[in-house]
């Protein structure tokens, strides 16, 4: 079935992973929506925030929307602005980071593993 | 490797299926850059411009970055702003068209196909 919603439609919830700090995650487009292949989400990291800093299986694939960030990985570090895009493959360390006092919000999009 | 970029470092190509009109995409991340599983693209519509009206066997995920914009499919029409997302199932026949003044952009995650 064809969805349509605005993302404040989908509760943030709180990501509590260890490593991570002042951030929240919407599932915007996912299993429960008939995805099969890859989930869309939206990150939204608070000032002084940032996500794990993690290694995994999967790749992400994110724009960013508002904010400052910092996309650090083992390969280098990388400054994010609205309008930004990136890939990060699998099993690269890698960490996003809110750089400004604003809010720092990127969509994120991940494979659907079975 | 990592990828980071600022969209307009990606051409902008006119979109040159039968049926499009004052559409151009931006393939952001692609297989190119070592994605295997999905792509990103950025659409970008002009005034009275629209993608073709189509029916293909894989779904997109769009999220509207800018503009107004309407989604039609065959289950009814959804009209588009920024913030708003959506699913579109494989197999159902949609268009995208620009339902403003100024530019209507979008991005749209598709499958990567063998």
């Amino acid at each position: 079935m064809v969805l349509r919603k605005h993302f404040d439609e989908v509760e943030a919830q709180k990501v509590d992973m260890q490593g991570a700090a002042n951030t929240t995650i919407r599932w915007l487009v996912a299993k429960k929506d008939g995805a099969e292949n890859y989930a869309m989400r939206m990150f939204e990291v608070q000032k002084d925030g940032h996500t794990p800093e993690h290694v995994h299986e999967w790749e992400h694939e994110i724009f960013v929307l508002e904010g400052s960030g910092l996309l650090a990985t083992e390969e280098g570090d990388f400054t994010l602005e609205p309008g930004d895009f990136g890939f990060v493959p699998e099993m690269v360390l890698h960490q996003f980071r809110n750089t400004g006092d604003g809010i720092f919000k990127f969509l994120c999009v991940v494979p659907i593993k079975e």
